[in-house]
């Protein structure tokens, strides 16, 4: 019996991606060849990364001064290649820090030039997105994450501020409508919300490229990937593929459709937490994600007992992949876009079972 | 009809690797998961990256100091790490030039210390592996490429040399016997002989590293990916799986096996470019690739006939993937551990069809 996953990442995949996908390793696209062994010169191939491509553009609506790249590498490699890319080394960065990837995007930047910390919830255990923050004159961009996998917190506004805005995206890509122009750079690596692990996609406004004066190698260098069209060197094919299939997924759906589930699940995850006693959350109401759901036992809950046991009477329940972050403690449930209504449901059940048996 | 795959890479693969590969989609392990859904910290995956990399240790007889790694970015981001974590501002490091990826390697190294062509091949169009070489004293390494996919030519030597030796053996790693230990670094992209895209292996001597001053991302650090079991950040998770489960098939043919295989495959291949008065090999016979036969029509063949044609009358018997690179011409048959003796047999009989009717 299929597992109900609340991994966070790599996390839950649409059904039909994986039969799709299993499908074309036995035979692509009509080639008589698995997609694990074709030429990413192909015909076949190439049309998989220009349709990937166009389907980012479309599904955000993006202007023409944007450029879509499949990169290598994960998120972790868009911390440095931004700041490298963007970030003279006499310029200042400013930085969001909302959590653990806000703060290692933010240490990576320091090896390029300077960084301002435009605010930080860190010794409140990131439990909330300040809202004051400082960004300062000249800036060259402003780096936020989105979502905070670790601790479920997310943005629901965004800063006004004069200069680009640097999103990692990572964990909540696609699960929502958003002005996406509004950015001047979105990073997300696949294995949340469009894919599996394995491929980063990028989205820049490519007006901002070419202004710093370092030497790039070419892998890291966007504008090599633009000119060739995320081809410069052979990409990782079967990743890429799956995002086209995850893309293709979330067109079906419709950006709206998807928010509005999205919504409707984590509701019926935060209602049950607050009208727990033996549960409660974590994050600052108006912060949770619509994501990652962190909640841990109530101080009035009974000591004795220990989270293992929630988590093997959820593995009973044939539920995975919620204990919290191992530095974090406590639980948390990824409900990405793939994650069904009834996922949520037998989660949320579980839960109320679990408290009158306490 | 699965046709006979003869590409350069990403190229064919062994059937139950791909059998292996689609179930593992469907459910990885009796997780009741789907491999790509599941968290990379899992002991499932976890076992299977510590298994992958223990198994190219065994596979190469490594030494204790050597340490294997599994990372993102694709062969051509070696090109720029080798360099950055070998090569200080002030010193030199030697690059044999025998082909196009070897250029590429070249290049990439200036943007971080002075790079000394030790040979080049360049102007005789790298039709052959130049015998004669210098490498200066004090050299903090010789690089080169033991397999010049693009042209045909590989290495069935090594250079005597005071420095170390890191090799790109992306296109013919683990198809051959070797003292791998000689080596002070070896790299290679999986999609040719050892899975599919989106991941690449890196064997390193430790000891070579931690000598360079410059500042290095995290993600660009062979020590960060060392300390972290290449688990610093997710790792590309379907394309190290299918490169365990190729090094499985590796071990379970032997690499002796392996490579009394790959000389008679060649071996037929060449013998019949050599009986042919239509076809003639492109490179000298002492340097000529086991793994990526180049072959073009000989001069004394009819002015008449096209490459298309032959490519065309191969495709009528199931033969795809031959056409040269595409600054190259001719034809190349890329014949990679997976590719079976039946496939070279049926292009060897095609070749000798379409001989007999031109």
């Amino acid at each position: 019996m299929k597992k109900i996953n609340f991994y966070s990442g790599p996390a839950v995949l649409p059904e039909e991606v994986l039969l799709q996908g299993q499908e074309a390793i036995r035979d692509f696209a009509g080639m008589g060849l698995s997609i694990l062994e074709i030429s990413h010169r192909s015909k076949e191939f190439v049309r998989v990364m220009d349709e990937a491509r166009a389907l980012v553009k479309e599904l955000m609506q993006l202007k023409d001064n944007y450029e879509v790249l499949f990169l290598h590498g994960g998120a972790s490699s868009q911390f440095f290649m931004v700041p490298m890319n963007l970030l003279g080394d006499a310029e200042t960065a400013a930085y969001f820090e909302t959590g653990r990837w806000a703060h290692l995007a933010m240490e990576e930047a320091k090896n390029f030039g300077a960084v301002h910390v435009a605010c930080s919830s860190k010794n409140e255990n990131f439990t909330h997105i300040p809202k004051k923050y400082n960004v300062p004159a000249g800036a060259k961009y402003l780096h936020l994450t989105s979502n905070n996998t670790v601790y479920g917190s997310q943005f629901h506004w965004w800063p006004e501020v004069q200069c680009p805005v640097v999103a990692d995206m990572s964990s909540d890509i696609f699960s929502r409508q958003l002005d996406f122009n509004r950015f001047g750079l979105i990073y997300a690596g696949a294995q949340k919300n469009m894919g599996a692990a394995g491929v980063t996609m990028v989205v820049v406004n490519k007006e901002l490229l070419g202004n710093v004066k370092r030497k790039l190698p070419a892998m890291l260098d966007y504008r090599v990937h633009i000119e060739k069209q995320s081809m410069h060197n052979t990409p990782p094919v079967f990743p890429v593929y799956l995002s086209f299939l995850t893309l293709q997924w979330i067109k079906k759906q419709g950006l709206k459709k998807i928010e509005e589930r999205n919504i409707q699940k984590a509701k019926s995850l935060y209602d049950a937490i607050d009208a727990s006693y033996l549960f409660e959350g974590t994050v600052a109401k108006e912060d949770r994600s619509l994501m990652n759901v962190c909640f841990r036992f109530s101080k009035e809950a009974k000591k004795e007992l220990t989270e293992e046991k929630f988590v093997a009477f959820a593995a009973e329940h044939n539920i995975v992949g919620i204990k919290g972050y191992k530095t974090v403690g406590g639980f948390r449930a990824s409900i990405y876009n793939a994650m069904s209504e009834i996922g949520v449901d037998t989660l949320v059940e579980a839960m109320r079972d679990f408290e009158s048996r306490a």
